[in-house]
Parts: structure tokens; C-alpha cells; sequence
């Protein structure tokens, strides 16, 4: 196993058995949906995290399919330590409809017709595509997620996923995104999709069988696409005016310069990953993604429940930080919790792939933050202080617990009973509780970080902490096993 | 005559009888080059501004070829009364060479096959461009340009002029241009080249006796390039997220949002105008463009000697302002005179062809705001103050002036006397000069604008005025004709 790393992982394959009615109107009878999960589901599967994909991704998103393999396409943010820590998290990533990369999409056989859809797939939406992942949720029995996340048109779906399902998460982290496609985004779009449609290879959609496939308007596409996910400065600083394997220009149409050749390996390669159909209905989704309504974002957005981190890149401009800054609004306008984060960064659209350092802390900091309300025990067992060590013992055994808080008659917080001091009071010959009790006591309140709570629970050894309100009043308890249930076992 | 505008007009070729040996080596047999001229040319031929086209323009900069024609492509800022003020300048504008105008390009007879160049043509550079310029401007019998202007790859040529022939121009406008091209500049030109040459029609360049002709990948380069030439604000301003011909989205993969169709159209329009090779050969030229020495811009723009106005849009990405501050910087570390103005503009980099107003404004100002300096005559000849009446007429009759200032004994200027004055002595029976000679005399100073001076000459009716230093001492003249000839004729 790479250090780390989440090691080697598989793609698994989910067939629904109910078809899938689409919000264009057509069915898809049949739906597969591939995905990787990493990390453990706690026991009330409370812990999962839903990571959404962007254009060109899939559903490998980290560790390894094998040793020489490269990464899935966000390993430096999911794995032991990282962001989305899978020591603590488990996390999903499923490959959209519509794709090609394991879920149903145009290379999927046609069941009516026993060959691939082709052209002939249904037209999807942002929408369908987060059906399709409720879907595969439900199987996985997760009903409300801890957190969806996700970047470029990966942010579109996590966004779109709170105003579905807004129960349906506590958090949300929404990067290099936007609420709306703009007409520049449907413009590049179409100019990809062109270049595909004007490929004589592309055969109306029906080249699967045949040799001569339609890589040239992919790679084309692939291209233009490219160009929008870089800034010029990176651009720049990486290829600047270098010349590719030559001292001077040759005045010819090769790829002269560095840029140019970069960028047709970029296209090429593509070729041999992607399907050109897949992004053709990709890019369709994209361009009708539209959160508004009545032409307000704010309205679009007013059904919301989640908490969001929004995040932007300085030097997008593709998805520019505008675009952030509209959906921040829009939430705070709702009077949603949201946090606004841009990134510094020359890298462009591709620096939430990139920027490891930066993305780990914002989103690691975001999806820690988890306040003591969050987690405590509401159903806290006390005891007053004027109870016997024998009365005391007998309760503790009886809840089944090891914290008593005791309380004055005023219902205010004395002291705390625990085993230990029954066993102490055992020891000196101790009949009343008030004798032995700890009276220095530690508490939380209800808005304390966990972390900040653990921390105190660490340096004082102990195994819970009485929640008490403004007023001394005692609200719940904070135990370790309920900060354990939460992250699946960290050590905090 | 359409009001305000040149008129009718049409396109002259010039048929050069020598060859012209390119950058890259290789040599044009024959030359022709497609031009237009606006506007009269002055007798010392000192009043021609030389008007470059960008990448898809052509000669015809302004006027209309018919009554029915759209005008010219720089229409907007060319005739009478507008910036390049046609009653006033003699404005030519020539089709590059490469282009597909009328100038030698990929359409042309190579004379050595007697079949049109095709991909045959000679790679070609802005060097090359301006070189074919120069043979133009000496078939004109003009050796030095009042001004050379351009926007875009127009102001690449400029910028080029200036280096090339630092003394054969006055002054020189640089538009939303660049010093060299940047990678997501030759990025995005390659798109456009990898569009037309996977297009099976191209058929290597060979498709001109065809009935196919590479529309599809031309139309795909112009939609690219016609996405970098607005900008995101000003797209959304004309057509946001609307749909094209329809209420709602029709889940199919024709042109749905209004974006795509008015690209669609954009690119298919181009293709009836334009010649994909002629597009190939012109962007490769822009690639090419670098005007830095040793990786510095200010080395390689310190052979120059124009005056500069360096003008930027602010919502251009294509070429940005920072690459106009960059050129300006570069100028002023030569201690070159430049004035640097950014067009607050939503419409991007096209915008120096849209914003009328504004360009007219700057450009007019920085045409006019010649200084006494630049035209006066400094073979200024005086009279002393104590000379007879008879020794000044003989004077003014053998230099040929209708004005000697007159200078005391320590060479101040004390007044000044013209044949008016000798025709007024002689009427009073005067002897001495000293007696007659105006001595409330209108000065100017060499940095007075020859707007400024003008006004004095009408306000006092005076047909000269005497150019003074700091000290008083007259270094120069400045008269009527001076003023004529340099603005052809212009009634200040």
C-alpha cells in the first residue's frame, strides 16, 4: 500500500432494477451505476461523503485500480489524513449517466434495440445525473450524507443536490462552480460539440463498430475545452514562447511551439479515455444546468438546508470567481450558512485538482466543524446531590453508563459521579455522594468545536463532558464514543 | 455621398515588378498588393497615415463599394471629421500578404505551376506583412507616414512598422495589441488550424477546384476566435441563458440557446468571405510575432523613435491590458513619448472596432496634438532694429517672406515687419524700421500645440507667428503654409 494513499481500490458496478425517468421525459429502463467508495460506513451511516465528478472525470476519484497506475483523478484531497480523511469519512464517488466510464450511457446497449444508444441516448440534465447517484445512495442505505462535494461540473451536482435534497446533507462544497451555465460556458461547449458533430467519423453517433473513430473532433474538443481550464499566466510560466524540440521557428505547420504540441497530446490522449457521444450529452447537461428561478438565484436557492463552502479560484476564468461570489450571495441571502473561500492560484480552472495544499485546508477545516449540539447525548442521565454512593453505583449500572452528572436542587450542575469515584469512596468508607464527588468539573457548551471539546477531554483524561447552556443548565453529555461514532474512530 | 463618410471607394492593386525574399527564407516571385486611400495626399507627401487590418479584415477600411455595401471595416473612426479626418489625412489601408483579398496569398497563381500556392504558399510573418506594406507606401511616393495605426494583429504590424522603420513615421497607434504573442494566444490559434486541416475537405490545401470546400473546420476556427473576441459580460448582456426560436429547451442537440446560433451564424457567414488557407498562413504569422530581444521588450523596442498612443480595452482576455502596459513600459524605458489609454468597454477585444466614441476621442486627440516644434521653420531669417525702411523691403523681396521679426542688438525680439508695414511707411514717409514695425508682436513657444498657435494667427489675423525659447531668443517661425501643408489644407 502507497503511504498515504487509500491503496488499491476497485470499481463496482450497481444495476437498478426500476428505470429511470429523466427530466427531458424519456426513460432509461435500465440503469448501471459504477462507483468506488473509500473509507468506512459508521454504524449509523451518519460518516458518508458523496464526491461529484467533473466534464471528463469518472468514478475512480482516489488510490490506485493497480501499483502502476495513476491515481484517481482527486487523490490528493481523499485518503488517510487528507481532506476527505478515510480514516474518518467514507466516501463515494459514482461515474454520471450519460458517461463512459461504467455508467449507463451512450456506449450502454440500447435494451430495445440490442446495440449501443449512441446518438439515439436520451438527452440528460445535471438533475438526472444526481438521480442516478440518490439512486445509488439508497442502495447503499445512506439517507442523509455528511457532506456532498465537488468542483467545475462536479460543483454543479453537489449544488444541485441541496436544492433536491435539502435534508439530504449536512454540508456542502460547492468549487469552481456556478449556479448557471453562462452563454461564454455554452459557447466553448458548442464549440466542442461541433467539432465532434462535423467529424465524418462521428457517423451520426454510430461508429462503436467501427474501426474509424471520431478522434480528431474529440481531440478538437478536447482542446478548446483545455485552453478554458488553464489561465494564460500559467500557461505562461510553463510553456512561455519555447519552441518544441527545435532551436528555431521553422516556418512550417508543425507544432512549432511548446503549447501547441501540449496541447495536442492533451487532445490525443483524450481520445484513447473518453467517448466523443459521452461528451456531447456531458456538455448538453452542463448548458442547461440552471439553478435561477424567475431569474433569481437567491429564489433558486431558497430551499436549501445544507451548510456550504464555496470556493473560487483567483485566476478561473472559465467558472470566475464572480460566479462564486453570486451563489455566496445568494445562500446568504436565504440566510444559509456559508462560507466563501477563493483560492489563490495561476493554475485556472484545473487548481481545484491542483492546488492540494490549499484545497486540503479549506475543505478539511469546513467538514471538521462540527459543533458539540451536533453530537451530544440529549438524553442525559443525572443525579442529585444529595443521592447515597449505593444509590449512585445501582444508577450507573442501570443506564449503563460511566458519567453521572450530579445536580443541585436548582438543577444546576454540582459535580460528576463516575466508577472510578464509587470505587474511591468504596476504598476511604464513603457513604454520601457529595463526599467523593468530582467537583471540578470540565464542561462544554452546545457551540463548541469537537475539536475543542476533544482537546479538553485529552488534557483532563476524561471519557465525557457534560454539555451545559448559558444559563449552568445541563443539556447533554459529550462522550468519546459519540465523537467516534461521528468520524468513524478518529482519534482526535 | 453617404453624410459623413468617404463614400464610394474601391480597391487598387499595385503589381510589384520585383521579388520579395520572406523571413522564412523563401522568396514571392510576384507581388501584388490590394490597397485603398482615403482623403488627398499633401504636396510634401507628409500626411499619409498607413490604417493595418487584423486578422480577417481587408483594404477596405472605409466607404462603401456600393451603395447597398456595408462600409468599410474601420468605417466607424475614417472621413470626415472623424479621427483619421479624411479632409485632412491621406489614410491607406493594404490587404496583408496571405490574405485572400486581393493581395498575393494561398488563392493566388504560383507562377511556377501556374495553379493557385494553396499550402504551397510561403509561411509568412508580420515582418514579411509590413515589408510588402513598404513597397506600397514607395510605389506611393511616401517615405514617411504622419501616423501608422492598427488594432489586434493591426497593432502588431504597427508596433512592427516601428521597429523596422523607426524614421518613417511620425506617430504610431498600438490597439489592443501585444509585443509577441502569448501561448493561450498561439493555443487558440492552433484550435482554429487543427479545425481546418482535419477537415476532409481541405484535402491538404488543394480544394480550390473543388465544389467541397473546408467550410466546416473554417466555420469551427471563426466560432473559436469569435468567443475570444467578446467577452463573458458582453455576451450575457445580449443573450444571457435565451433560447433560440423556442419557449423552452427542446432536450436535442440543435442550437437551443441563442449563443449557439448566433456563433453558428457567425462561423458560417465567415465562410462565404474568407479562405481557410489565407486563415492558416495569417494566424501562423501572429504565433510568430515577437518583438522582444534577448527575452526583453524594452530591448527590442529601442530602436524606435515614434511617438506612441497605446491603447487597451478593458474587458479584452485576449490580448489584456497588461500586454498594452507591458508595450508602454517597454517604450518608456526607451524614453520614448507614449501615452498609454484603457477603453472602459464590455464588448472585449472587439471592441476597438466598436467603441466609436472612445476611439474616436483618443486617436483624434493624439493625431492633432502636434507642437509648434514639430512644423515651424527654424531657417528663420531677422533684421536688425536700426536698418532703414528701404534695407527690410529688400529683404523681405530676396528671402521670399512676408514676415522678418526684428531683433534688438542683443538679439531679443523686439518686433516684426512685413510687407504690410513697408506699404504703411512708405504711405507716411518713414526711413526707419524702427518707426513702423509692429511691436506688439503674437508669440508662440515650441511646445504649444498647433491647435493653440492656430487660434492666436486667426484671433490676431496674422499670417506668421515667431517662435520664442525660454530666454526670449527666436528660434523658428511659424507660419500659415507650415500648418497647411502638414494637415493638407485643415482650417484650424
Amino acid at each position: 500500500m502507497i503511504k498515504g494513499s487509500i491503496g488499491i481500490v476497485t470499481t463496482e458496478l450497481y444495476h437498478h432494477p426500476d428505470p429511470l425517468i429523466l427530466e427531458g421525459g424519456e426513460v432509461l429502463s435500465s440503469l448501471t451505476v459504477a462507483y468506488e467508495t473509500y473509507g468506512r460506513l459508521n454504524r449509523d451511516k451518519s460518516n458518508a461523503i458523496l464526491v461529484c465528478h467533473a466534464l471528463s472525470g469518472d468514478a475512480h476519484a482516489a488510490g490506485y485500480h493497480s501499483r502502476d497506475d495513476k491515481p484517481g483523478w482527486w487523490d490528493s484531497v481523499i485518503g488517510p489524513k487528507k481532506a476527505f480523511d478515510t480514516d474518518h469519512y467514507f466516501v463515494i464517488c459514482s461515474n454520471v449517466i450519460g458517461g463512459c466510464k461504467g455508467s449507463t450511457g451512450p456506449m450502454s446497449i440500447n435494451p430495445s434495440t440490442r446495440k449501443p444508444y449512441g446518438a439515439d441516448f436520451p438527452v440528460i440534465t445535471i438533475g438526472d445525473v444526481v438521480h442516478a447517484q440518490k439512486i445509488l445512495l439508497e442502495h447503499l442505505g445512506i439517507t442523509r450524507l455528511y457532506a456532498v462535494a465537488g468542483g467545475s461540473m462536479g460543483g454543479m451536482q453537489a449544488l444541485q443536490w441541496t436544492v433536491e435534497y435539502p435534508d439530504a446533507m449536512k454540508k456542502a462544497i460547492i468549487i469552481a462552480a456556478a449556479g448557471y451555465s453562462t452563454p461564454q460556458q455554452i459557447a466553448f461547449n458548442e464549440v466542442g460539440r461541433r467539432a465532434i458533430l462535423s467529424d465524418p467519423n462521428w457517423n451520426k453517433g454510430n461508429y462503436y463498430a467501427s474501426e474509424e473513430k471520431p478522434v480528431q473532433g474529440l481531440a478538437l474538443a478536447r482542446m478548446v475545452g483545455h485552453i478554458t481550464y488553464l489561465s494564460n499566466e500559467s500557461m505562461h510560466e510553463k510553456f512561455g514562447r519555447a519552441l518544441q524540440g527545435k532551436d528555431r521557428v521553422g516556418f512550417d505547420f508543425s507544432a512549432e511551439f511548446a503549447i501547441e504540441s501540449y496541447l495536442h497530446h492533451q487532445g490525443d490522449t483524450f481520445t484513447k479515455r473518453f467517448d466523443a457521444n459521452s461528451y456531447l450529452f456531458i456538455t448538453k447537461a452542463i448548458d442547461y444546468f440552471d439553478l435561477t428561478r424567475d431569474g433569481s438565484l437567491a429564489k433558486g436557492l431558497a430551499g436549501t438546508k445544507a451548510s456550504f463552502l464555496v470556493i473560487s479560484i483567483s485566476s478561473d476564468w472559465l467558472y470566475p470567481p464572480s460566479q462564486s461570489e453570486e451563489i455566496t450571495a445568494a445562500l446568504a441571502a436565504n440566510g444559509r450558512e456559508v462560507q466563501f473561500n477563493e483560492v489563490k492560484s495561476n493554475f485556472g480552472h484545473d487548481a481545484f485538482l491542483l492546488e492540494s495544499g490549499q484545497m486540503n485546508h479549506l475543505m478539511g477545516r469546513f467538514l471538521t466543524s462540527t459543533v458539540v449540539r451536533d453530537v451530544m447525548d440529549r438524553n442525559v442521565q443525572t443525579i442529585d446531590e444529595g443521592t447515597t454512593i449505593a444509590v449512585a453505583a445501582r444508577r450507573l449500572v442501570t443506564e449503563g453508563t460511566n458519567h453521572l452528572p450530579v445536580l443541585s436542587h436548582d438543577n444546576h450542575l454540582t459535580g460528576i459521579v463516575t466508577s472510578w469515584d464509587i470505587a474511591k469512596a468504596v476504598a476511604s468508607n464513603c457513604l454520601w455522594l457529595d463526599e467523593i464527588m468530582s467537583r471540578d468539573v470540565v464542561t462544554t457548551t452546545p457551540d463548541e468545536t469537537i475539536e475543542k471539546a476533544a482537546h479538553k477531554m485529552e488534557k483532563h483524561s476524561l471519557s465525557a463532558l457534560p454539555v451545559v447552556d448559558s444559563e449552568g443548565k445541563v443539556i447533554g453529555l459529550l462522550t468519546a464514543e459519540s465523537l467516534s461514532s461521528l468520524i468513524g474512530g478518529r482519534q482526535l
